[in-house]
């Protein structure tokens, strides 16, 4: 198999510099497409400078610049101008969506004691830009509902479902009450949506100085973690139902769209919510009485963590403004020589909570640099065979606005024309953090073999699988040893590839730098360009490597003969997640029965303290026997196909590719996008229609955390066994559906040019 | 067999009253002895009373009682006197040991700024004997050696060896400085032996607030956890040498005892050590800079924790009364009808480094309710036929005194005559805590499954299976659902069994409940009537069903025709130690290799943070392939006896237990009780011959912890491996030696009396 072979090569060469004539041919290409290829990339690497990563974002981050303020349109009409500076087709989408800004905002409580919360960060000497008040967004969360509550305060740790069954063991109800949740766990939306869920009027989130705060590192200024009054901001829009503009859900959100009634809006919270800060959360909690909170729920604040209620009470008053704003897309185009109608598509968004130097300019700024250093690549004489699409999204922050609405307004384009999204969303020091699809997993191996670790001397590759090798918890050395790849994660929510992957079933990828550096600054005044040039990639270097890996990845696809797409990688994974679904159905069912089992014994009775009664789970019906024959026989197609794929591929790639020649290169790219496509199902998941990838979403219950073939495993994880049974079913058939495409490709490879 | 016939009769029983006339006969019992036992017991058992415990308790740890103290002798006298106003025979046995009290004791942050440590443990109001400052023992470690030494500061976690590994990789040394440590993770006389193996000057050891202050609960006096000030007395002589009075090693510390000069003592410390509360820690604590703190290190302060030195500066001076202060045992004699130089020993101490409500009276109080039990059935006409001994120790808090010195005082008379020592050291609310040695496994839980649990008005037996079961982190309840007897765990040190199971070898039990209640006033003046009534087992029902427990296991090893070992069980449980240090051979062996492959292959390098640097570990020999054939034929000449004798016992147990008549069991009771003495060897383990028995022994490393298997699995741990070949060779010989021990039993039973 040449894949292998090929790679056993380039692992023995990592430590040599790879000159563009003596390395082995890359997928995709002939041997002389491959050697030209190199060429390019290699300029390609050598352009993108540190300095000038530093000038973007201390330009970028120097005035807040969320959505709707006047900073964050000039930072879209600085970047497309300095894309036109670079020779580059620079244009502006606009887009129309509703986005929120506090009008009013308290929090006291009552009893036993008065405490009027702050909600304000203060500014802090020797930082300049945390002291902008008059431009920056107080510490609220986004789509929010207005409300005026009071009541009981309770603490729900990270207000997780699992958090709620140990809430009724304990015998406390949230009902009428106001909760109190850390932040961490699962994605910030989730906590109040599962506490409206069981009765709460209220939720506020908090950091927990156990999470990032001084538990973690010092903290800012004199380090990097959050101090006593920093708070997150973020939005709380229910995004696993749908991201996007609230009110133009499944279409782009232009001046004359057809809008939703404030009302009719299904992805507001149904209660009000409100981060704040652990300087004004420690007298909240502290106030507390009840249960001692399980040793699992307990921070890193000086105190006794209670569960409550007792006698605490807390009033709660928020009004925003619900104002449509404006969005500024910035979208470069660099049309295609050979395939104008196959698009490689690059992002990250600009907009920002506040100055926003980490999250997203320390992402924005090599995307910048990759736009520069393709610039002057065409200006070499250099052609991309495909479209390259550089965008630079607004909006993201409240819940990933700019990307999902230019996907939804140019959907059925999309659909046809698009290859690969690749984005980033900030960036930091330490090693490769990369995710997507596995049918890019192979492809970006190969890439990130050729990036050099700027710390490591070595490629990033190797650093990573390294990192992997000498992490305590690592159980796979033997596999990390001995597997081409190294495995890629999976992609859930979070950023802008979501619209692209999820929506459209366009295969993605998110790429970035970290682990090095612990931040506590996440969505807060104190995210500025001082913070990062003295806490996380100080000299920019990984920024550049970040252009280096996210740049040859995009010009790579653009100048391949053929997609580089892999199905074995794929289908191997597939296999991982199948096994796990099963595996967890069968979890589940002997757990049903063990617990039912200690229930009817009276064993959980006798092992009750009476002094810190928790009374027994409920008894639940045991969940039936599953029928996952049908997943089965769709991997086993996928199986198949891929592998017969794999061996079209090699023979055509045999003396140097000439075999390529031969065929119609259109129309095998044509039905490897194809491939992708057909892991969706037009009418999406269960309950989220906008949803229609069958093999990676967001969590319903998760918000950003992935959940792999998502329609069979939240089905089981939720008890639903019938839907269990049908989406089995339907999962199976799109596998099936899937290999069908797989077989048209390799149909197509095999298959002398008309 | 009828061992389990007679078990699933029992269990099926369980919730039924079972009246001694319908319960099933009793191991080493005949049916008709048997019977009479068992109305015995249960008169036994209606004897103790709540009411009883809650006085005792309060005239025991009116004042402190520490070695020394006038309170000390008094409550010694008052407790021989009731003995003595309950029918029984008591003397005093007293001994002469070394006893350092606080002379001189000094605690100062001299740089960045300077602090001076409280070292105090200030009265409480409303908890009256806490003011009692003019008898109570200063905070102080008993056993450092005096100093005056001033250094850098450095944390070291735990301080245990693999703390210091992780120290070597970040760079820190502390060769010259002085450490703290938190309480937990060993034993506290470990913390200041690693600590000066590794060249530090001196050693504070304290108490943070994440073990057993406010993280853990409402602290003193709204609840029971350790308040800012309070501080962890306690010895740190290094008993896993030798425990007992440190100048008569192996010998009674009697008036005119040879004893060692103070220079030559080998159990003292080799640096000052004192314990402080978290309220003098954290000044100390926060001042340090140095690498961050290890996640897993950090504790509850408010502060980020930071390895150390940084500009951090201390002084420690400690000066000490060397003392000879007298011992006072209370030993109570029930001589035995039948085989009077057979004896069942039962103990718990009375003296306490403060008031000691909990530790040790919540133990001794029940046990005086046995005596008082006992005493009252004597003149009912009741008559073991052993010979019972309580004993109320002195001493244990120092160092075990009390207990060793009277066990090296009688030791050729206790080789000879003792069967079963039975121990308890405090009390709480809660379930079954039962650890010992495994040939009473069996027995202790026939015991346990006819005590009920007053609170989940199940056995005491049911009710830590069910706890066991409801445990998130069981793993084996299938087990738990089928095996007749709950497993018992071995026993390290800590308490009065120490120098019976591992110095004598004489088959050990240490009983108590708990686990409901936390507490964060060991050893500190707030353990104290007021404290348990307020937060333990404040109605003494826990109390009075240890005396039901500990009393039962007494007569019914008094009464019995026959001891009612059982090596089954105990061969079971070989079975696993003999597979744990065989996987840990296996593991420290692969894991070598794997480090080593990591560590020539650059992997750590590749992988390092250069901003937090972390150097990789030692390169380190391959472990060789040890030879555990001579373990495993020991084994197999164990299960070989032990399965004989069971089926001898079955067929003597035949016909209500008629055969017994034919047989001596005097004889069959002697070679019981020898097969217990072989396994030791009088030579001991490597490097500390006191500790003779080669089954369990705490860890030279952990202190209070166990190591089974000791010469084998430390010598393993400790990379000896030649040591270990040889040590295999010998635990494989006592294992052998067990066997015929056994076969002189079986032989016994199946031969006709002469």
């Amino acid at each position: 198999m040449r894949r292998f072979a090929a790679y056993l090569l380039c692992f023995t060469l990592v430590m040599l510099p790879l000159h563009a004539a003596d390395a082995p041919t890359l997928r995709g290409y002939s041997a002389e497409s491959s050697r030209v290829q190199r060429q390019w990339e290699e300029k390609f690497r050598a352009i993108p400078e540190p300095g000038n990563l530093r000038d973007y974002m201390r330009r970028l981050s120097a005035r807040p610049h969320h959505v709707g303020s006047p900073y964050d349109k000039d930072n879209a009409e600085w970047i497309a101008a300095k894309a036109r500076e670079w020779g580059l087709d620079a244009t502006i989408e606009s887009f129309d969506v509703l986005f929120p800004t506090p009008k009013e905002r308290l929090l006291e409580m009552t009893e036993p004691t008065r405490y009027h919360a702050k909600i304000e960060e203060p500014a802090v000497a020797g930082d300049p830009t945390s002291g902008q008040k008059s431009e920056q967004l107080p510490v609220y969360n986004a789509y929010s509902i207005d409300g005026d509550v009071t009541g009981p305060l309770v603490y729900v740790n990270y207000g997780v479902p699992a958090d709620y069954e140990q809430l009724d063991r304990l015998g406390i109800s949230v009902k009428g009450a106001i909760v109190i949740a850390r932040y961490g766990g699962s994605w910030r939306g989730i906590k109040p949506k599962v506490a409206a869920e069981h009765g709460a009027i209220g939720c506020l989130i908090y950091s927990d100085p156990r999470d990032d705060g001084y538990q973690q590192g010092d903290i800012f200024p004199a380090g990097p973690m959050r101090p006593p009054d920093g708070a997150q901001r973020g939005s709380v829009m229910d995004m696993p139902v749908y991201p996007g503009d609230p009110l133009t859900p499944g279409i782009g959100a232009t001046r004359n769209a057809k809008r939703l009634a404030l009302k009719d809006v299904t992805t507001l919270t149904k209660i009000p919510v409100m981060p704040i800060s652990y300087g004004d959360a420690q007298p909240l909690l502290q106030a507390l009485k009840g249960p001692l909170a399980p040793a699992a729920w307990r921070g890193a604040l000086p105190i006794t963590y209670h569960v409550g209620p007792g006698a605490t009470r807390v009033h709660l008053k928020l009004a925003f403004n619900w104002d449509i704003k404006p969005l500024y897309d910035v979208i470069v185009r660099i049309p295609g020589s050979t395939y104008p109608d196959e698009w490689i598509i690059r992002g990250n968004h600009h907009d920002a909570w506040v100055n926003g130097a980490e999250d997203p300019i320390s992402g924005m700024a090599p995307e910048m640099e990759e736009m520069r250093a393709l610039g002057a690549l065409l200006k070499q004489g250099w052609k991309p065979k495909r479209t390259i699409i550089y965008c630079a999204w607004d909006g993201e922050e409240p819940g990933l606005l700019g990307s999902t609405e230019w996907a939804e307004a140019h959907a059925a384009e999309l659909k046809q024309k698009a290859a690969v999204y690749i984005n980033s969303d900030g960036n930091g020091r330490g090693v490769l953090e990369a995710e997507g699809s596995h049918t890019l997993e192979l492809f970006i191996n190969t890439v990130a073999r050729e990036i050099q670790d700027p710390e490591a001397n070595v490629p990033v590759w190797t650093r990573l699988r390294d990192a992997r090798l000498t992490n305590p918890e690592t159980t796979n050395r033997g596999e990390l040893r001995s597997r081409a790849d190294l495995r890629i994660g999976a992609l859930g929510s979070g950023s802008d590839y979501t619209a692209f992957l999820d929506h459209l079933g366009i295969a993605s990828l998110n790429l970035g730098f970290g682990g090095e550096d612990r931040g506590g600054i996440y969505h807060s005044i104190y995210d500025d360009f001082y913070w990062y040039t003295h806490f996380s990639d100080t000299k920019f270097v990984y920024g550049r490597a970040l252009a280096q890996l996210a740049g040859t990845a995009v010009i790579r696809l653009a100048g391949a003969d053929l997609l580089p797409f892999d199905f074995d990688g794929f289908t191997d994974t597939v296999r991982r997640y199948i096994d796990e679904v099963e595996a967890l159905a069968r979890d589940r069912r002997q757990q049903t029965i063990e617990r039912n089992r200690m229930i009817d014994d009276g064993v959980y009775a006798a092992a009750d303290d009476p002094r810190h009664p928790l009374a027994p789970p409920p008894r639940e019906a045991v969940p039936p026997v599953l029928n996952f024959a049908p997943l089965e026989n769709g991997y086993a197609a996928l199986e198949r196909t891929a592998q017969a794929y794999s061996k079209a591929l090699a023979q055509a790639a045999e003396n140097g590719g000439s075999e390529l020649a031969r065929v119609s290169l259109r129309d095998v790219n044509a039905r490897l996008i194809a491939v992708e496509r057909a892991l969706t199902l037009s009418d999406g998941l269960p309950q989220r229609p906008w949803f229609e990838n069958q093999i990676y979403a967001p969590g319903f219950y998760t918000g950003y955390g992935v959940k792999t073939l998502p329609a069979v495993r939240e089905s089981i994880e939720q008890k639903q066994w019938k839907l269990a049974d049908e989406e089995i079913v339907r999962v199976g058939k799109v596998l099936e559906n899937a290999g069908e495409a797989i077989d048209g490709a390799t149909a197509a490879l095999t298959r002398p040019a008309r």
